[in-house]
């Protein structure tokens, strides 16, 4: 046709081993902040998420994708978790890449290895909670869970806030190690503790992998803030229901909530309604007060979007091409 | 952690401007009959199909994925429709780009440019069902549009069979003249006809984006092929209802044939159910007759899938890579 262009444009590649100096956790944590109150403002939205399992490998697979008006973004990660990768083939298990669209032509902009981002954009959503809904004068941090992600969690908490000592429960106390070390490198104080001294944490983080409830409700104290960050599929549990009934919860996504998050099983039972979980992005841009006294129990359901990762990954191709470290190629 | 690899790969780029070196109608047409006889045989399955419209330029965007076991192939293509390219930027509104990722172990493997591809495996589709479903002494090929697909579902019809003439009808009948042209360049006479002289033909190609019947039960002829190639969406609709009730129907997938696919208005309405579709990819392999007289109408109800995008993209890797005419970038 006459006035066509040929297709010719730049791709701007990010490959997986620069992300650790390109990616600062203030950066991911802006970033989160950023696309969480454009997702309430209604600016900002998810496409539905795919995800299968593929009969090999074991392997899960999927894409999570969406689309922020307010910042331009457009995309998609794709990717999931190969269970047997690190005794097979020596890689880590999870694996995914984003994909950064032009939102005016969609055309394929950029490509961004997506393994340490999404630890790195987890860990910044439950600082975020943190930051938005725990009381002022929180000082205890208590940590559930010391799987590869928790140590990103611990890291991203204690520089949102001064706490002045973390505890840590893990099915398996031996491997609480790494958090200490975190903590240890931090100048704060670890100490390993049975599950019922979480009444002392004024903020608790788990990240588990539980299909059962760990963190039950007589374990956390009046005016704690919990952020449940681990689970993301229909059966996973991390806290008793009770404790959903009686706190304010937050969630990233209202929909995954209710159907795959943390809130699913609270929903299902009929203990709370979709109407009482809230978006964080709503506190985040003023428009839902957030906390409302010092006693309240508020938790954060935190099922993890594409645009957390689609947010971050933007911000490291800009941080790329700013440094000139950037990969781009003629397409 | 110790014997952990670090997570240097390769990733091969196929640029879109590549591509129609690099394609031939005989390998888009090879990839496509065969995945489609891999989905038949449980060894191939499409992902849920992601769809949205943006809210941005009136433009929809979404991802097909799928894995195909049997040839090793994991995947997707994303991208989509982008109406004012062309009078904005002289673009082509189509776009799409095409990822692939190593089964074993998720990492992405090859980018390829997806606009071309995709006309050319809609087309391969089209040709595979006359391969296995029209009347060996077929003659007469009947082309109902004029768009820009249609021009290339006319050269693959005319390179699969021998047909000695082409009658087209579109609803702008000067629009005419780009298949005209097609069946020139390859010796075959071209007539522009109106819809009640389809009955002449042996083979009718149905490339349009109608919202309503076009062809009506009343212009096909005991004995014809029919391949409705334009449905992929719910509410639009090719033909008549009456067609699929008094045909033998086929499709690349049953559950997008009955929802989004042409089979959606006749399974709505009660005139076919579920299981009066069959999967061409049956035929492929020999598990299903396919045609069983000379007398009966097949209809083939291409709604396009994710594999389709996926095996012919691993097929142009592949030429790429044995050719020296990929782009390899160090992940």
């Amino acid at each position: 046709m006459g006035g066509m262009q040929t297709d010719a444009h730049k791709l701007t590649i990010v490959p997986e081993g620069m992300i650790a100096d390109l990616l600062t956790r203030q950066a991911a944590f802006d970033a989160v902040e950023k696309v969480f109150a454009s997702m309430a403002s209604g600016e900002a939205r998810n496409f539905p998420v795919v995800r299968a399992a593929l009969g090999h490998e074991d392997a899960l697979y999927g894409f999570k994708g969406g689309f922020d008006r307010a910042g331009g973004v457009l995309g998609l990660k794709a990717g999931g978790y190969w269970p047997h990768n690190l005794e097979r083939r020596g890689l880590i298990n999870h694996q995914s890449t984003v994909l950064l669209f032009d939102p005016d032509s969609g055309r394929v902009n950029a490509m961004v290895g997506g393994n340490l981002l999404t630890a790195l954009r987890t860990a910044a959503a439950s600082s975020v909670s943190i930051k938005h809904l725990a009381r002022d004068d929180a000082k205890t941090l208590g940590m559930i869970g010391a799987g590869h992600q928790s140590a990103f969690q611990l890291r991203a908490a204690l520089e949102i806030r001064d706490f002045e000592k973390v505890i840590g429960w893990n099915l398996h106390p031996d491997k609480l190690g790494s958090l200490a070390q975190v903590a240890k490198s931090m100048g704060v104080p670890f100490e390993a503790v049975p599950l019922e001294r979480m009444t002392e944490a004024d903020v608790i983080i788990s990240i588990t992998s539980s299909f059962n409830a760990v963190l039950m409700a007589d374990h956390v104290s009046p005016g704690t803030h919990v952020a449940c960050m681990g689970t993301d599929t229909i059966g996973k549990q991390e806290v008793e229901v009770a404790l959903l009934a009686k706190a304010s919860v937050f969630t990233d996504e209202v929909a995954q909530s209710v159907s795959i998050g943390e809130a699913q099983h609270a929903i299902s039972m009929g203990l709370i309604t979709e109407t009482d979980v809230k978006q964080i992005g709503a506190v985040i841009s003023g428009s839902h007060v957030g906390r409302q006294s010092d006693d309240e129990i508020t938790l954060f359901d935190g099922t993890g979007v594409g645009l957390q990762d689609l947010a971050v990954a933007d911000s490291i191709v800009k941080a790329a091409v700013a440094q000139g470290l950037a990969t781009v190629v003629q397409l």
